[in-house]
């Protein structure tokens, strides 16, 4: 059975298309630095927001078209697998992620849940093996069922910081067993609700230890994987313990796990920080943890996350610049964390806004790369550091000076012997706008 | 001269007094935890917003009526020592804290303003004697002037990383010279305006490298200083990188500098970074790095530093109770980095404005003092995590078990043997309540 | 059947009670302000929170028990009802406010929910008479079903209108019929998902009719009611057209609806709206339209709804300061649109949550009521504004003044003449702080 | 003299130009929409930005150079207005707009200051005799001064009201004498720092009072001009009365001025009040009130009003939209309220930043014009809401139905019966982007 009959490959028409089911700017065989498209941006669909989403909110019910739903949970989760590969196929997509409660049913015990998994994954594997399409990074779900109220590895409940990590085990099998080349932890309740009853220390004594004991687990069973942390700020917590990449960072340091995580970074998780995607990539690669990312889009008036489909072009070209500088993403890729709008609610919206969302992406990828070649940033900054090359700079950062040497330098200086030259920013801008 | 001849000593009259110029619930000799209450709160004066605020804003010019202005800037800074010093006698304060921009005008040259610190000094050092009252700590200003218009230490001009070195040096000989038990970097301008231009790398590394410096340099003149920094988000930069507690323990432990640093944690830039300050203020304690606190409080419906004397009750509550079980602030204290509202210009405001701070903050702290006497947290976290004291637990928290042995476990568990009590945490707020 | 066959009929027993299970500070029959406390308060119970909502989050499932669901959803309707009124009498609670779809299932078709509406208000009828209790306010939900994704009043689907039209209908027989004094209007979706496809005009023009159409038919069925519109900026629409209370004021001016509405005005709404409650009631008060109000509490460092109940104390003297201002609320009162925390998820936290809330209130009623007996703020306010009660000012407030003589009068002004007094605003909030 | 001598008249240069100095998307003789750029687009400078501004923000001292800066401050006074119209000649826009004391210094009284402003407006209308440079506006500042610390025309002291009395009618006088056809009141402190001490109904009446007498003294000094109020949400008050677009609409209603005001819109105020800048546009357009805009921008992460040079492409077409929409901004025009970026503080980037918000919106605009010539939104629209040109839905909005006809329609409509039609929102904005 298909589930988009009506839908055909979507194949790349150009700029002037006005086939609503063609992509105008994501030319998957097109060569950009030195690789085709699809290699460079690497996109992988997320099956929550596309397979199991139906379009609720807090305040409206269930809305989303999607005519693989059946009575019997675990056909829905067989017909999910179908509609998934169908839809990436058609798409052109290589890579898929995934939480364990997205692909198969919870049943009544973590036996029964698990038991589910493996049938379903057996069913995944056959229809990789068909197409090639591959699992760029799977998780556990640890915030969505009721045993997880006030969190997993930061239960302030032993036993269900146990079934976390049971949880984990067993996305570590079927990673292994689906060659997942990533495994992600997004901690959406490993916070707090209120400082007022919580034992900060401990709970993130605790994280660190299941992070320690999947670290260990991963080795005994022998799979290479990339663990990747995904920070964000709040919602459903109020406060959650990975808020950044630099609060992440500080954690991994703190239990020196520096060495063996990255982070997947998300756009709306970035805002809702107070940040911009930009930032969080940038602070990730200076850092050599840029992972993966989740694209996506917030609304800055709005407070919680929206997880838009990425058309902001100029935002989508910073980040996108932040990936050519990391010389791309490594194991990672560029997974959509996005849902349709609620008022998208046809099984078509899934082609339209994954084409709007790679389009803008892939522009927003060749104008990085043109900007990287023309040296836009490259030069801005070789011209405004330029002092640190020469002279007193020169010895500032090599160690070759110390605070009685530099107040003797300068106390000689006079007012007017310092140059700032402007910026010219907004010229800078206007310039850049020039690329879009 | 007297600067406020009309007001007395402000004295202890009681929570009954219709004295404006009397403290209500502060009473500086009441022994609460076992000192009096003047060692528990070890108040200081912000020499900044006290002595030198004008009251001007983004919109507005200078509204604060302040008798010591004269024409000749040394003269109105050899006044602004007399009056601090009449103020603290009279509010019974017994430090304060200063930029070296706040004591002395900066003149034409590094050289001119270096000498007016060292006769500005002179005078602090004689009215100290005079009076017993002692510096909390110093900071240099390296913000306000026109060179620092992009950074200081961060700045991508090297000739300004030495004039700020050169301050850092000249605020530490301060230091020792006034016997200041602490030293405090502010990096308001360590930061971007725009990534556009900003080579985050170096500027992070050229930080680490001035902080380096200072650390030397304390040593080299045998000063004990327990060095500080400041966290705060933005304003005056788009992104300031010491952007919150954790932030800031990142950059530490990047650089090896954790051992070196504590951090002065501000109200008002915590809810600006998206925290409470309790949030900060545990995060700094768990980490050992709560060091000293800017008392204030912002608006959280305005997105800037409003800098207000604390008068929210219940907030100044949970920020006390972080310090009681901080065992204190060691060498910190509680500086007042608190403006009078523009409309409170008139000279009486500073006393009447410092009082109302006081006040709020003795009855926190005695009300959190009695909170810690009555366990009210305390049984409340023994209780909640009570799971992890035996059993399963207990291997947990002692590294008895791995993903594997706790997967066992869990699969052995019925749905229904997962036990999470509620949190009644209604109660506990309305229970809290009661305590005002 | 007894919902709570634990709890017995929640008794005042003071301050200094340990009992989880009684009023600390509400009396219902302690006599302020010339009348019963819960004449004063006139508090309300929403259905919706406290009988329908399980806990769930948009991150997580449901997690409240609650003894009352039945695989027969009209059985768990008749449950409702009956655990409704046992917790209100249990609480001493008069009052309750529900939406239609609060208490009966929706069916198959809209003759069918009709119907079950019938039923289900001929039991509620019963209980009112048995037990006098009443209901506050009544409203259709015009926001959870999937025909109402773009809106209802203001979809741009007019079957979806007429949809809407009979449910408002069918609220105003059901208003006639349990006699409720008011009835609401929430436009959760009456706004817009973006402006890129929206017609505004026609929009708020048929929203207006539907008003319009409102007012005619209770005056048809001869129900006098009094209409209120509850605003919220945004949530679950990017904006919604009521924005805040002036907003909603200036939508009732503009179709001339101003006599026929007043507002229900919500904390937690206002706050996202970027104002204080007291902001919105004092405005709502000062143009005759403050209605009702819904009692709860949001977290201003989060974005979103979070309807607490209210325990901060200091806001609930401010807000209940407007409605002692007001001369109370007339036919409206005080609706807990509050929700217990997901970690509450017991049945009796609902009962813990509600007395939290209502001690908080009375607390805060009893408070306010002195600040008016003592003149506190009118005192600050008669002084700060008497210079319009003579001479010039008394010209400007007559009408006896205008640009030329007023300039006339300036320009004869020395700069010393013009004497603007310290509000002192700093000693206000801390005696203010002392009424706590 | 001239004060930017190596700058020649600003010419358009097409958009592959790299001459800094050059327009390379705003040509102003282009013809577009039936008419030449320049009058569609009509621009102004912001005198405060540009002549005044010195770059200062509450942690920095000023850092512009102002090659127009003088010891004696008439001096300074008329060098500015040289200044202005050799930029505004060199960069060819025809417009200016000001608030009294950008223009002249107060010196010592009221009078003196009307002696100055008289003396620099004669110049003034010199020069615009010279260049045919005109007017947009001009404004009265009263929110600087140390008397305006609680408001203008909501002070709470009569002498205040009065000397903003003074200022209104010589900022009428000189509106006249310079032939501005709007003058604009912004109420920076119409407002409150807290509601504790403020009597809102006083101030409310009042400020009304104000703007009547404003009106009469228009018409009886035979001027007639355009009346507009700039909104903005807060700061430097802590909330302001004219919130935004649609709180001032209320006012207006309230008084009985909606007849004799227009609306200045500012995008950075928009945002402050949680709104896009297209909303505050489209809510003024639909209630013919949208009289001329503030062009600028703000950052969506800050809290506060920073008034940049419009660079964002997207958002600046969306406004460009509503102008088309609205035929023009008839008197108004387009005033660049922004100012440049601290760190572009030389004299040339006043010609850099203008030319990056002229070609940005040059650019907005042609796209505009093209959206609108494609029928883009139209389109969307007229299909969106069709069904109310038949049937039930022509019923509503001709009013020929009630809520008894309606439900009488609806109870027969079965559930499959009711067609929403997705949005395909994704697709619309990624279509949308192609037009960049």
């Amino acid at each position: 059975m298909k589930y988009f009959p009506s839908i055909q490959h979507i194949k790349y028409e150009g700029k002037d298309s006005n086939n609503m089911f063609a992509f105008r700017h994501y030319n998957p065989d097109e060569i950009v630095n030195g690789k085709p498209m699809k290699e460079n941006l690497r996109f992988a669909v997320a099956y929550w927001h596309t397979l199991v989403n139906d379009g609720s909110d807090p305040f409206g019910g269930s809305v989303n078209n999607r005519d693989w739903i059946h009575n019997d949970p675990m056909e829905t989760a067989k017909n999910r697998v179908y509609a998934n590969f169908e839809l990436l196929e058609k798409l052109g997509i290589e890579y898929f992620c995934f939480h364990d409660l997205d692909i198969a049913p919870t049943g009544e015990s973590l036996l029964e849940f698990h038991k589910n998994i493996d049938e379903i994954t057996d069913l995944i594997q056959l229809e990789m093996k068909r197409t090639g399409i591959k699992v760029l990074w799977n998780t556990a779900n640890m915030f969505t069922q009721k045993h997880y109220i006030n969190g997993a590895g930061t239960s302030p409940n032993a036993d269900v910081f146990a079934i976390a990590a049971a949880q984990v085990k067993k996305g570590l099998d079927i990673c292994k067993k689906l060659n997942a080349k990533n495994y992600v932890f997004w901690g959406g309740r490993e916070g707090y609700e209120t400082l007022l009853n919580t034992d900060m220390e401990l709970e993130l004594n605790n994280l660190a230890r299941l992070y320690k004991m999947a670290i260990s687990y991963a080795k005994e069973i022998g799979h290479e994987v990339q663990f990747l942390i995904e920070p964000k700020p709040k919602e459903p917590s109020k406060h959650q313990y990975d808020f950044d990449a630099t609060t992440t960072l500080a954690f991994l340091y703190k239990y020196g796990l520096e060495k063996d995580f990255k982070l997947n970074l998300e756009a709306n998780h970035a805002t809702l920080a107070g940040h911009t995607f930009e930032h969080e990539l940038r602070v990730s690669r200076l850092n050599g943890v840029l992972g993966s990312i989740d694209a996506n889009q917030g609304d800055l008036l709005l407070g919680w996350d929206t997880d838009e489909f990425p058309t902001d072009l100029m935002s989508s070209i910073l980040a996108m610049y932040e990936i050519v500088e990391n010389g791309g993403l490594g194991t990672g890729g560029i997974n959509f964390d996005s849902k349709v709008r609620r008022s998208s609610f046809e099984m078509e919206d899934l082609f339209l806004a994954h084409i709007a969302g790679m389009d803008t992406l892939a522009r927003a990828y060749k104008i990085a790369v043109k900007l990287k070649e023309d040296g836009f940033f490259d030069n801005i900054i070789k011209e405004r550091y330029e002092s640190y090359n020469t002279g007193i700079g020169k010895d500032i950062v090599s160690g070759n000076c110390d605070l009685k040497s530099l107040s003797e330098y300068a106390l000689k200086l006079k007012n007017n012997d310092i140059k700032n030259p402007s910026s010219h920013i907004e010229y800078v801008k206007s310039k850049l706008n020039d690329y879009l």
